[in-house]
């Protein structure tokens, strides 16, 4: 998942009883901020006369930044706290996914329809013309989401079992905002001909094929021998997904400085798979050569080869007027090197290579961090408008036009709209299917209603 | 899918609007079922003063069929057709299953438990142990749904695309049952190497593996080396899950013919995939050989080699007490050849091997044909037992408890219950999961609740 190397924040749900006395929560809030403790949700348990009891969501870096804000909050006199609860396991509990009929079976003549001997009709009316299988079967709202649990999170190479709450969480959220069907496909092995070959012989069951948490550079020959075989789109979220809403938030923080993305000098920090692509979506975006710098001369090779001028760290602070970092070493930008009035995306969580606030401190125009751009805003609108214009596969010009919808929908101020926005998705969705069939990879035309209902 | 070796009856909605005087409704029944129609739901549309209008579903054998049934409506003077729809295919649009989030995400509080960074403590909980997969994923209740189309129906080799919308009624039907999760999984291949690679590659995705519409032979090297292979159950459903349908159909047989079937000389005509699982089904239950009879010298090869008694047709007709034919050959069993006394199941779809009545005219003490007994009884509560006990894999106790479950549930006279009651599924999966328990292939011992809530 996006930008993410490392991923150890902890989250805890704290059952807290306060007295009803104006400025207590407040007070409480302050003491969390201030020892850089995270709120989630707080949800109201009970209101008494004399007191209230709530559960707060906490984020914190790990069980010792935990004990030192509970430590925090034991000194507040008029709180109390009644409860720590992990509930993150609560909600993954039997899953996030589940398969649903859409025409429950009520009665028996009702079955002879859905099963045999009804079905046969289906089945002949496909095998006599192909195409009604894009009316007659969910496969062209099927996505696989396909990894090998190679590079997960911050976890690395954990294997496919333990990365299945990630795979479900894409399916689950596919399906919440867009309606496509996301299922996770699991594969053992690291090797890039039986990865291949595995997706090709399941290849029939899904309108699309979504690759995700791949290791480098496994991942770029298994996209791009799936992309060449099928007939279908292809894209490694890792890669695209992530670079295409890199690309919306550079668009607006370029907006909010004032300044024209196409003629600035753009700088890489680290160019493994979401750094490689950003670069390579930039470069096309712009039409200009990017700087990049990563300490992995296989990257550095991959960069050169896709047109990128190989640079440093050191030259790109230099240098550059905007500056996009995702190397996953926090930190790595220290404050000397920020140039006067240069963008900085740092994008390495949890923590970035340098912080907003220290970045602007020193100079930076403008300095955002990998919490602003979720990549979560990319892959659904993605395949949602891939699927509805039945993309062939996905062209440079359908992941700019996401990038592009993206972009526009962020508030003022903002770098990108909500992740959990459906109205963002669907807009999304839109501006690719329209692209999709600008660039002459779609199979049909949709007709203007679908672009304006 | 069970007994069918080809299936081509059609449904047709008759939109009728006939006179409110008494009778009518009646002579219109008449009139379809003289034709050999056969009626399926009745829907009123409207009821004026004079005329009410309803929807009539019919099933006929094909077109020319339709038009005979048409022919005789049409001399019906109190009724008027005013339209001949063919509603199958609208209850296919857009397929019959989708994917769905069982926590729909409401906040980004909410976002970052079931999302990164949250996600990754339960990544994080399976690596250390790999149990809390059962507990924290989807994978215990996906159930692959494995097809290489190579036989579908009664339409033979159709491909995985054509038969997309049987693999698709299997899992909403599983869904809908039971609250497993099927996923189809369509293969291009006709190659068992290449079949059984593809399902281990991906078999950590899934709780248990279901094959499906898979030709003779390669459905049977398919499925010994998954079974050998993985440390899950794995079915192929037109052969077991047919044959304990059969089994419990021919429990309620001997039943209703007071006979007892351990006791009985059992023929089974035809030794294809379904055949030949019935008769090494029947032969395990009763610890007695069987007389088969093929006219494919492979089909009589591996019939001896389970350790059946090879026969002829005539043979079986003369000498057996129990029958049990799935030939896929309409009237191929002559009402002379039936004795006195004789149980018969001829379970070939649509038409079969004689038709009860007739066989019942000649002699037969019980007979039924393939319309009674629906293989759709099997596989729902097989695969919620056997995951619910979190078995290693499906053993011939569990087949035959499922069997004995279903056979207990028919009412009085009937051979099977209702196919689309969940209660006789539950019933089921409660049957197995015991079995499992008591063959020692269980991972988990469930405890009385689970029997008896």
């Amino acid at each position: 998942m996006a930008f993410t190397t490392f991923q150890n924040k902890i989250i805890r749900t704290l059952r807290v009883k306060s007295e009803n006395i104006p400025g207590v929560l407040g007070r409480f809030a302050t003491t969390v901020g201030d020892l850089d403790g995270r709120f989630g949700d707080i949800k109201t348990i009970s209101v008494g006369r004399q007191y209230t009891v709530r559960d707060m969501d906490v984020e914190v870096d790990d069980e010792a930044h935990l004990e030192r804000i509970l430590a925090g909050l034991r000194r507040l006199k008029q709180i109390q706290i009644l409860e720590i609860r992990d509930e993150v396991l609560k909600f993954h509990l039997r899953g996030k996914i589940e398969m649903v009929s859409t025409h429950p079976v009520r009665t028996i003549s009702n079955l002879r329809k859905i099963y045999t001997p009804g079905v046969a009709t289906v089945c002949r009316a496909i095998l006599e013309n192909p195409d009604f299988a894009w009316l007659y079967t969910a496969i062209p709202h099927l996505v696989a989401i396909v990894t090998n649990g190679s590079r997960v999170l911050g976890l690395g190479n954990i294997g496919p079992v333990a990365s299945m709450p990630v795979m479900e969480g894409k399916a689950a959220l596919l399906s919440q905002l867009t309606g496509l069907s996301g299922v996770p496909i699991l594969i053992d092995s690291q090797d890039a001909d039986e990865i291949v070959e595995t997706v090709l012989h399941i290849s029939p069951t899904f309108g699309a094929i979504h690759l995700e948490d791949i290791a480098t550079p496994l991942c770029y020959e298994v996209e791009q021998r799936l992309i060449e075989a099928l007939d279908k789109p292809v894209m490694h979220d890792d890669q695209h997904g992530t670079a295409v809403v890199a690309l919306a938030a550079l668009i607006n923080a370029a907006r909010i400085s004032d300044l024209d993305l196409h003629a600035l000098r753009i700088g890489q920090i680290g160019l493994g798979a979401a750094g490689l692509a950003i670069a390579r979506m930039l470069m096309s975006y712009t039409g200009r050569p990017v700087l990049g710098a990563d300490l992995n001369p296989d990257a550095m090779e991959r960069f050169k080869a896709a047109g990128g001028t190989p640079s440093t760290l050191d030259e790109i602070m230099r240098e550059a007027e905007v500056v996009v970092a995702c190397s996953g070493v926090p930190n790595l930008i220290k404050p000397g090197m920020v140039r006067k009035g240069q963008v900085i995306l740092a994008l390495t969580n949890p923590e970035p290579e340098i912080k907003p606030s220290r970045a602007m401190a020193h100079g930076a125009r403008f300095a955002a961090d990998g919490r602003s751009v979720n990549n979560l805003l990319g892959y659904p609108g993605i395949w949602k408008g891939a699927l509805d214009s039945r993309a062939r596969r996905i062209t440079r010009e359908m992941f700019v036009a996401a990038a592009e919808s993206i972009a526009a929908q962020a508030e003022e101020g903002e770098l990108v709209p909500s992740p959990i926005s459906k109205r963002a998705h669907r807009e999304v969705a839109r501006a690719v299917a329209r692209a999709a069939m600008e660039s002459g990879v779609a199979r049909i035309k949709l007709d203007e209603d679908y672009f304006h209902s």
